[in-house]
């Protein structure tokens, strides 16, 4: 839910574009998702800088065979990777091949935050919402730094609303998951992550600034389709939801370009 | 030179701030560097985003005894780390110990890319200014993705202002460089690109959209300290200018915190 006593604030973050509080404006009573019509939303807002963390559930990095951060892995997507639910996550086979799902809960930022304790780092959030953190691999792991192949055009849906932070009692005691066309690929629980929302907020402050309307992805879980065996990957016509507990699901279709023309 | 004729596109792309518009507001005709007060101007305005490139000249993969690029290597740095001219790069101590800097020659995009073609590519070019991709080379390494060691708050000066497209005949015929405390330390001319600014903006655009506002800054090349035999990096109380002939001169005093306190 996204309370009325939140939507000034969240207002002030969304400039631009058919947003949650323009639906809210019809509905000045608490909302909840059976009631926005579908396909009627974009994303809540554009995030000014878009903060990512790798390898920050332990399941994920033990699926990965990776070892286990001493610090937070901070990488970025580019703001221009935000589509809204409904949305088609776009593969253009002349730049990527092997498109993989990730979903995380999204901390949206309410209030500047530079070098903030863990203690205070949670009156900083906004609130939360829903991003699947689609990954082109072969993109990622050619050019060795990752914003590129995480940063394609389409591959940050986001959204459908944003859940102040008032409603969350406790963001490490989320579950969380992917289905792909029903099928379940993703299920764990944000107890999973390494280092909390609070840890990576406070880490981040440490080095940049985090501003009001920054959005901070907190890593995935297990169940990425480029660990599986065999290896499985986004298709034309697939259908993704990402989906967090108490928060929300996102739900985009897959389409493959093919030499510009829609396969 | 800003020339009267580009104003009203750069008012469009300087949403906040003391900018170079307000400036040429009060001399409605061509102004030049020098009739600029020093200190005056914050850098002309904050990127949407900024795409940046590595390894891009080939005294400096030479230098860094790197392997040539088989295409652009595209990483990013956060637009909350642009300081303007004549403010401090701040280094926390607790945070980063090698710090470098690197000439750059940054394109402002003034209308959206998507896919265009090299020829087609410098319409979408805005303008050009200067900025130091300034770098903290333990963070950058230690992280393996470069975003956190180049994003840290006031680690891309940039501007002194925004020379519009039509004043640069050539942007592969630039000299450019960078003195610390008056002393040369990079010495070179963007003739040495691997990629130049139409095949960038050409690269970038079948992967992302490149939008109104968005910075691409182009690589730096040889001369950097990290590479020096014995190594430089950048101390407390440094005077860091980067400048690029026809363009501008960007300076900046660097000034350590040491556990919290100015040192």
């Amino acid at each position: 839910l996204v309370r009325p006593a939140g939507v000034e604030t969240y207002v002030a973050l969304a400039p631009e574009g058919v947003t949650l509080n323009q639906v809210l404006a019809g509905h000045p009573v608490a909302v909840d998702g059976d009631q926005v019509p579908a396909g009627s939303l974009l994303s809540p807002f554009t995030p000014g800088k878009i903060v990512a963390i790798g390898l920050n559930y332990l399941d994920h990095i033990r699926e990965a065979q990776a070892d286990q951060p001493t610090a937070p892995l901070v990488f970025t997507k580019f703001p221009s990777s935000v589509v809204g639910p409904g949305a088609a996550i776009t593969i253009d086979r002349a730049v990527a091949a092997r498109v993989d799902w990730e979903v995380e809960l999204a901390v949206v930022i309410g209030q500047r935050a530079q070098r903030v304790s863990p203690e205070a780092a949670l009156n900083h959030v906004f609130g939360y919402t829903v991003a699947n953190d689609v990954s082109a691999r072969d993109v990622q792991f050619a050019d060795g730094q990752w914003v590129r192949g995480k940063s394609l055009d389409t591959f940050c849906p986001f959204g459908p609303w944003v859940v102040t932070a008032d409603e969350v009692i406790d963001p490490q005691a989320l579950k969380l998951g992917t289905r792909v066309n029903g099928q379940v690929m993703q299920d764990s629980s944000t107890a999973e992550m390494l280092f909390g929302v609070a840890e990576l907020i406070s880490y981040c402050s440490h080095s940049f600034t985090l501003e009001p309307g920054d959005v901070l992805l907190t890593g995935t879980p297990w169940g990425c389709g480029e660990f599986m065996d065999p290896r499985v990957s986004l298709q034309d016509g697939d259908t993704v939801e990402v989906w967090i507990e108490g928060i929300g699901s996102l739900t985009n279709p897959v389409t493959v370009l093919s030499d510009g023309v829609r396969g």
